[in-house]
């Protein structure tokens, strides 16, 4: 039998897959727009956070109100207070692609240093780690969010390859410094999604089995 | 008259401002490593980190507790919950405390790049920021927390500076560049912890208000 209860549950499910998906698709424009040099497109990121926030704001009262109405114990406790942290990932997630929006649209104005390779990649690998993280959250699949952890190290080595690369260009050419630097940026700012990703499948492994995995030592290598 | 929920919550802002405290003094202590080149008290904020995240377990706990037992509403519901979020954003202060004194030890391996002055800097206002923003907590002092969010600026500004200034000694001799790129990413560092002292004084006006200013805009300049 389905209560009431489990029906909010639900919706409060689909919405924070909702604000996943929004968070993605701003993800992959910000990022669109700087390797098609499309400024437009990058303003759109721009205007549409505010979206983003508004369902987090949503979500939270939606939160408050079930944990003051419902008053739920053991797991529908924890799965509320955890959905809160989350939605406040996603939302700093938003706030990131606002912040490469913003670089693609200073980048595009000046002409290209080269090619964007390893930052869509990197993109790609973040916006997974994201959507896996909440389809993880939602079926309460552990494994899927232990795999989302692992690749947060492909990030940081791209972040660091970027990094190396681009330090390169400006010691070769003075002239590329401003551009580089707003590239090393953007990596920064994707390694940071990927970071929030992280965060996110911690907490689903902390709520499935009430391991703090986010406080374990990383392996090795 | 006090009620035992009364005391809990006093207890559970106690634990809150230790655990500030805490974090407080790691960041302070990995700065000093770096500044001082000691590489001990370096390897003694790594070692300290799981102190800081034990403490934010134990204050988890202690909210899901009180979630499911008293059953709170209103002012103290939202309190609990905002508490939660904190200590997530406290806990990623103390992980960055921990980058930093990484950076240190590295960095004191090799010959002074110049004597850092602006670093210390930012790290005060950091550190005041943190401070400030759990006071404003406790005290439910709006105006205090506005005053965090005012600081931010200080610490992104620097940070620009800092890595400007970095730029050029990679441009003028290549030698410099792993170094000076470690000291760009302490400086980053540092201005991440100034941001989540920020989320923690937006989330006190929210608390205390009702007003979502964390996605307000910034006001140009």
């Amino acid at each position: 039998m389905t209560t009431v209860f489990d029906r909010e549950l639900g919706e409060l499910k689909e919405k924070i897959l909702r604000m996943g998906a929004m968070v993605e698709t701003a993800i992959r424009d910000a990022v669109a727009s700087l390797v098609e040099r499309n400024s437009e497109l990058a303003r759109k990121v721009i205007e549409n956070d505010h979206k983003i926030n508004a369902l987090d704001v949503e979500i939270d009262e939606e939160c408050i109100r079930l944990l003051a109405i419902r008053q739920p114990r053991a797991g529908d406790l924890r799965f509320i207070t955890t959905a809160m942290k989350i939605t406040t990932d996603l939302e700093r997630m938003g706030d990131l692609a606002e912040d490469i929006a913003e670089r693609a649209i200073e980048l595009n104005e000046e002409p290209i240093l080269k090619p964007y390779i390893d930052i869509p990649r990197m993109t790609e690998i973040a916006r997974g780690m994201a959507k896996d993280a909440l389809d993880a959250l939602v079926k309460g699949d552990t494994k899927l969010a232990m795999d989302v952890i692992k690749r947060d190290d492909e990030v940081d080595l791209l972040n660091v390859q970027v990094f190396n690369e681009l330090l390169f260009f400006m010691i070769q050419d003075p002239h590329t410094v401003s551009r580089a630097a707003r590239i090393t940026y953007i990596s920064k700012y994707i390694e940071r999604i990927a970071d929030h990703a992280t965060n996110i499948a911690e907490m689903v492994v902390y709520l499935v089995e009430g391991k703090i995995i986010r406080h374990m030592e990383k392996p090795e290598g």
